[in-house]
């Protein structure tokens, strides 16, 4: 790819930039890149890509989502305008929902959610189930995410989320053991993590602990739902037990924070939740940055909470609500997300790193927080193809 | 336009919906709306516009920009993410670089910026001088605000903001009397209203007073930018002079909340510029709407405190920071902007209004909230006819 006014490689440290640069890919990796000048003859193919000025990034890395669902939740949306408090109970709406929905009709909603993400320059994307909640229905929405991988470009990172809520009418000890016992099957699904909405009224740190620890005997990776609702330990509940990230955070303490930098457990960050529940609360972002943790962004995208496939305007927003810097939350939603999917062949542009880019249609990485409401993403590259898919915009 | 699934015409009260509706338009004006069914085989020729099962609303009307600049005040955002105070002093940046570009430099820029606007489907604008600061450069803007309206199909209001800041050395005694000796020639080219920031640091009570009294004897409408750094009883004074519209209100008080909706005074909101000053003071809302002052919301578009040409963006950030309800927020964004204007013609689609619609790509008008982060406007019809303008995207 030729003319990238700023290339941002995610390198050595967030706000690393090359000016007037190129970029050349061979077999779906990064062969070369730097000056525009200094390009080697042998990679003159490089033309056939042209980011027209363009600022260019690694793809996105998108490392916490619920992206296989049926129905919506607008009664919900116009509930909290209103002013009645959210209390989770939702997501039993998505259950019912998710349980009528064949997989084929599963399947089809997942994979627009996943093209307007590549067109929004997002290329990783985690997927937790979550929204089954049987055995049954958990697995075929491992099923779904599997073959969403196989139908897109994205790199897919599948996570099983049995334990999302206690669905309505189960005992809870029942229900732990049962999502325990379905391991296995997660496993010889596709599952490459586990998760646990672990906060007040959902899952205990008990019940996390233990389903946590039956996950690792499995060989299966953990990340949790931490801190969320209300101040449980789940942060250090994290660190004790080596997860690869604990997500939400508003309600984080100094000491957890301090117990996830010392563990390596990255904490990820989700804007745009705050923002649609109306709780303001991003009081959470300088506790986790003093503490020194790695941070990632994320879309969360969900369709009670967070109903969102732009990384850009999750950028957009952490930089207004956080008051991050522009290369912090880029690095974030690069380099962070990667951290926190413990990937090294994404989130940067290096020799032989995946060839995933970010155009970003701005003259300055700056304006994508500066245009106020505008998805900037101008093109995709995933494994060094530029992603054809159709753009978002319904035309007359 | 035929197959709308949801039109919105606000003729009576916000929510008022016909599902599966038609609108007939004749010689750029609305000739018939109603049930599809019903439609009168006379206007047979609807057909030629599909909404595709979308939601329809009258175009909206973005009634407070400043969509005439040059240069870029991406430092001044870098400073306020790092924590700087913002002082208004910014807009001098934006004077320099406007009074150094040329006439089509300046309105190139307006052009894509409008063109953005359209394709988000607003349909009306006011657009503010104020960066040029002279008489020269003031009514070098104005031209520019009119070659705007003869060069694309949006319909234009023009203000004339010579009181946007004192500039950078002039004596503000002194300034003043410039700004109101400029005001025939400011009818001259076209301006219709006259607006002054009214704030602390900027104008006081008095000088305002004395601008706003000469435009009126000028036959200029006045609005004002009030009570955004301060309360200054700035919405009193427009209450007092009769203005068509008090903007920002930040710093707004129940008193001077009543005088307006006494006077008729139209409040317009400016989600953008709170989000992206930091400021989070969303108070105003409930203080205007509890003492039943009619809102309007606007992108309030300029460089410095809100690049942003998407009112469905604007629509979606104030239902989720100020608690507005979809239906008001979407009634403000057009009736509101409409009355804020001052207009009967626009704002409402009903027999006789112009043929202005946003359609958007949305099943349901909440999911315009719902769906974070997303430009949700599919087509835009203005005057009758479909805007065929580029979009936003740039491509490889």
């Amino acid at each position: 790819m030729r003319n990238i006014a700023r290339l941002l490689p995610m390198r050595t440290t967030p706000g690393e930039v090359i000016v007037d640069a190129a970029v050349a890919m061979r077999d779906g990796k990064v062969a070369w890149l730097g000056p525009d000048g200094d390009l080697p003859a042998k990679f003159s193919d490089s033309d056939e890509l042209d980011a027209n000025g363009a600022v260019a990034i690694p793809g996105l890395v998108d490392p916490h989502t619920h992206l296989v669902w049926a129905g919506n939740r607008r009664e919900e949306l116009v509930a909290r305008l209103a002013g009645e408090s959210y209390d989770g109970g939702g997501i039993q709406t998505t259950v019912d929902a998710t349980r009528a929905a064949t997989d084929d009709d599963l399947l089809e909603a997942a994979i627009d959610r996943g093209r307007r993400m590549l067109a929004n320059g997002t290329t990783t994307v985690e997927i937790k189930t979550g929204y089954g909640l049987t055995p049954k229905d958990e697995l075929r929405c491992l099923d779904v995410i599997a073959r969403l991988r196989d139908t897109l470009p994205l790199e897919v990172e599948s996570t099983y989320l049995g334990a999302h809520v206690v669905p309505a009418g189960r005992d809870r000890a029942e229900y732990v053991q049962e999502v325990i016992e379905t391991l296995p099957a997660a496993v010889a699904r596709g599952a490459q993590w586990v998760d646990v909405f672990c906060d007040e009224g959902v899952f205990t740190i008990d019940e996390t602990r233990a389903i946590l620890a039956a996950a690792s005997r499995h060989g299966l990776g953990t990340r949790l739902h931490a801190e969320e609702i209300a101040h449980t330990g789940a942060a250090d509940l994290a660190a004790e037990l080596g997860c690869a990230s604990a997500d939400h955070l508003e309600h984080v303490t100094p000491e957890g924070a301090k117990a996830m930098a010392e563990a390596g457990v990255v904490g990820v960050l989700l804007p745009t939740v705050t923002l649609s529940l109306r709780t303001f609360a991003f009081g959470q972002y300088p506790i986790l940055r003093d503490a020194g943790v790695t941070l990632a962004l994320s879309t969360d995208c969900n369709p009670g909470t967070s109903w969102c496939d732009s990384m850009p305007f999750v950028v957009q927003l952490a930089c207004l609500v956080y008051g991050m810097s522009v290369d912090d939350a880029l690095w974030a939603a690069t380099r962070g997300g990667a951290a926190a999917l413990r990937r090294d062949d994404i989130g940067k542009l290096d020799l032989g790193m995946r060839a995933d880019l970010a155009v970003l249609a701005v003259d300055h990485e700056a304006d994508l927080v500066a245009h106020l409401g505008t998805a900037s993403s101008a093109a995709t590259v995933v494994g060094g193809q530029v992603w054809e898919g159709p753009t978002r915009e319904r035309g007359l």
